[in-house]
C-alpha cells in the first residue's frame, strides 16, 4: 500500500474486520452475528418519506443549500432534548453537528492529538475508533475492564505508568454504556472515581454513547459528562434510534474545544447533509421518539435474551458470555488455549458466522474471544444462530480434545 | 483558542472570510456579492421531493442503512458519466464518494502530508482549501497566475526554487476551469505542459473542478487528468449541479491512492448520507441533466455579463476586472495603494458587499483585490450591485486622492 507520494498517515488506516466476514455473511442460508447495524424494521421511520418530501417543496432553500457550520438551526435544540434524556445537561452552543459520530470522533483526534501521542480506552474497543487512532497515528493503550467496565485502579495504574515512561496519556476514550465489543456497562459507582482519575491527571474524557437509549432496564446511570462538563467530550449518535444511512451524528463539546471543533468541522465537510439533518430534527421535534426508541429497546432485549440464553448452556466448561443491559453486543471469551478464529471456521461449517475479537484490540490480544451481535436477526433466528455456534464449539472442542491427546 | 488540551492542529484552521461579512450581507436592502453559494431556483429539483419519499418508502432498507465505504451501487458508474462530459476518462472503481468534495480534499491532504510540508496552489486559491492545508499544518506556497492561469515558467521556478531550500512541493492543488476566486481558467494549450513538469518533479496534482459543468461557451477543454491519471487526482461535486445541501462530491483517484482514500473515508463519516447519494444518483439515471445543467450554466452568463458589462465602465483607472467564462466569480484588481478593506467600508455604505481579496492568499497579499460573486443574485439587482460598487470606487477613490493632496 505504500507509494513515493503517500504520507504516514496512509498506512495507519485499518481495514473493517466487519468487512473480512461480509462476504460470509452474505452466503445463503447463512445466520450473521457478525455486522452491528441496526435493525431498521424496528425505527419509527413511516413519517419519514412525506417528512422528506415536504422538506424538499416547502423549504428547499433551507435544506438544500450549505447549512450552518456547527448545524442545522433547531437541530441542536432537538439534541439537547434527547441528552436531556440521558441526565446529560449541555447547552445547545455546546452542540457541534457532525457527518455521524464517527466524524465527530475524527475531528476530536485531530484537535486533540499530534502523530505518535498516547490515548487510553478500554480493551476491546470500538474498531472504528481504533481505525481513526491508526489513522492519526496515535497509540493506543488498553485499560482492563471487568463485568463493571473499565477498571478505576488499572486506569490510575496506566496513566501512572505511561507517565513515568514520558508516554502521559492524552485522553481517554470510553463507550461506558452497553460498550462495543462486549456489551458491558460501567458501574454507576465507578464513575465519579473515573472522572476524578483523569481530572487529576489532566486526561480529558471522550464518552462515546451511541446506544445509551437502547436500555433493556429503566435504571437510569450518570454520564461520565455529567461529572466534569468541561473535562468530558461527549459524542451522540441518530444512527442507532432512526437511521445510520443519515449520517448525523454530534460531539457535545467543552468550552475550549467548541471553536476548534467547528472550524475543523467546516474544513472536513463544510456541514452534514442539511436534508438529513432536517429529517433528524423532525424525528425529535414531532413528539413521540421516546416510545418509538423505547419499542426498538425491548424488541433488542428480546433479542439479546434469545441468543444469550440459548448460548449459555452450550458453552465449553471455562468459557464466558456477557449479559448485556443494553445495546447491541455480547462477548464470548473462550477457554484458555482456544482460537476465535479456528472457531470461525467451524462456526461457518455449521452457517452461522460473528467477529473474531483479535481486531478490537490494538496490541494483537483477544485471540480466544469474539463479538456476536443480536441486532439485526429475529429471535428465532439468533436462537438457531447460538444452537449453531454450540454445534461449531462442540465440534472445535473435540478436534482440540484429540490433539491434546 | 489555544488550551493545553489542544494539538497544534487545533490553531491551524481559518475562519471563513464568507462567514465575516455574513451579517453585513443580511441587512435588509443589501446586495451580496460575497457568498458562492449556487442559486437553488436555477437547479433542476423538481423531480427530488417524490424521489426522495420514494427511495425511502421503496428501498429505504438501503438508503437508510449504512452505505458501502467507496459509494453506492449505481452512484459511482453515474459520476463516471457526469465526468466523461467533461472528458475525464476514469472507471468506476477510480471513484470515493464523499460527503462534498471538501471532504475529499481533507482526506487527501490528510494521505499525501504531513505537517510541516509544502503544497503548491495558485495565488490566490479556494479559501476553503486554504482551511484544510492549514489544519494539516502543511505550507502553502503560490504560483503566479496570468490571465490564462497558472503560470508554467513560475510553476517550474517555484518547484526549483523550493527544492533548493529542502522543501520540495508534495503536491500542486489547481482549479483549472472558472477558479474560485479569480474566475480564470488554464488555456489548454498550457494543460499538458502543467503536467509535464509536475510529472518531472514527483508533484502529483489535486485538480479540483467543482465549476466545470458551468461553462458559458461551448468550448470543451481537456482536463489535466486526462494528460496522466496516475498523477492527477480530480475532485468532483454535484454542489454546484444540484444541491450543496446533500453534500455529495467525490475523488477520482489514481490506483495508488484508491485503497488508503477508502479506508481514510471509512474512518472519517463511514459513508456520506445514503439517502443524498441516491439522490445524486437519481439525478443523473433518470435523465436529462446535460439540459438542466447547460439551462443553469446560461443564466450564470447572463449574471456574469450583468455585472461585468455595468461593472466594466464604472472601474477606477489602472483597475482590472476579469471576464470569466464559467462559474460563479469575476475578480477585480484595485489601483495601486487602494484596499479592499477599505473599499468595504464605502461598499457597505452604498449597501452592497464583496469579500476582500486578501483571505485567498496565504501569504497575507491580495489587500487591493476583490472577488465578486454573480451566482446568487438575478440580472437587475447584480447591475444595481454594480452601480452601488461604482459609487463606492469612486467615493473612495475622492477621499484617497483628498488624502494625497
Amino acid at each position: 500500500m505504500s507509494h513515493l507520494f503517500l504520507s504516514d498517515a496512509a498506512v495507519g488506516y485499518l481495514p473493517s474486520p466487519v468487512r473480512d466476514v461480509w462476504e460470509l455473511s452474505m452466503q445463503p442460508g447463512m445466520i450473521s452475528l457478525a455486522g452491528g447495524n441496526p435493525d431498521l424494521r424496528l425505527s419509527d421511520t413511516r413519517w419519514m418519506a412525506e417528512a422528506a418530501a415536504r422538506a424538499i417543496t416547502d423549504h428547499g432553500d433551507e435544506v438544500l443549500q450549505y447549512g450552518s457550520g456547527t448545524g442545522l438551526s433547531g437541530l441542536r435544540e432537538a439534541i439537547v432534548e434527547l441528552m436531556a434524556a440521558e441526565a446529560v445537561t449541555a447547552p445547545a452552543d455546546s452542540v457541534q453537528v457532525t457527518a455521524g459520530s464517527q466524524m465527530a470522533l475524527d475531528l476530536i483526534t485531530k484537535l486533540l492529538f499530534t502523530r505518535g501521542d498516547t490515548i487510553l480506552a478500554e480493551g476491546p474497543t470500538y474498531v472504528g475508533a481504533l481505525g481513526v487512532f491508526g489513522g492519526a497515528g496515535v497509540r493506543v493503550e488498553h485499560v482492563d475492564m471487568d463485568d463493571d467496565g473499565l477498571r478505576p485502579d488499572a486506569l490510575r495504574e496506566r496513566i501512572d505508568e505511561l507517565t513515568r515512561q514520558g508516554r502521559a496519556p492524552r485522553a481517554l476514550y470510553t463507550i461506558p454504556n452497553f460498550h462495543n465489543p462486549t456489551g458491558i456497562s460501567l458501574a454507576a459507582e465507578r464513575r465519579p472515581e473515573i472522572v476524578e482519575i483523569c481530572r487529576e491527571a489532566g486526561v480529558p474524557i471522550i464518552e462515546d454513547n451511541p446506544y445509551g437509549l437502547l436500555r433493556f432496564e429503566e435504571r437510569q446511570v450518570p454520564p461520565l459528562h455529567s461529572f466534569d462538563p468541561e473535562l468530558v467530550i461527549y459524542l451522540g449518535s441518530f444512527s442507532k434510534i432512526i437511521a445510520p444511512g443519515l449520517r448525523v451524528g454530534w460531539a457535545s463539546a467543552p468550552t475550549w474545544l467548541r471553536r476548534p471543533l467547528q472550524l475543523a468541522s467546516e474544513a472536513n465537510v463544510i456541514c452534514a447533509s442539511v436534508l438529513s439533518q432536517d429529517l433528524a430534527r423532525t424525528f425529535v421535534t414531532r413528539g413521540g421518539w421516546r416510545e418509538g426508541v423505547a419499542g426498538a429497546a425491548a424488541e433488542y432485549a428480546l433479542r439479546a435474551r434469545a441468543l444469550n440464553d440459548t448460548l449459555s448452556p452450550l458453552l465449553p466448561a471455562g468459557a464466558e458470555l456477557t449479559r448485556p443491559a443494553g445495546g447491541f453486543f455480547s462477548w464470548v471469551t473462550l477457554p484458555e488455549g482456544w482460537s476465535a478464529v479456528d472457531l470461525l471456521e467451524n462456526a461457518v461449517d455449521e452457517h452461522v458466522v460473528f467477529v473474531p475479537g483479535a481486531s478490537f484490540y490494538a496490541d494483537g490480544t483477544g485471540s480466544r474471544r469474539l463479538r456476536l451481535a443480536y441486532s439485526l436477526e429475529a429471535p428465532l433466528q439468533l436462537e438457531e444462530g447460538a444452537r449453531r455456534l454450540g454445534r461449531a464449539l462442540e465440534r472445535y472442542g473435540s478436534v482440540l480434545a484429540g490433539t491434546r491427546r
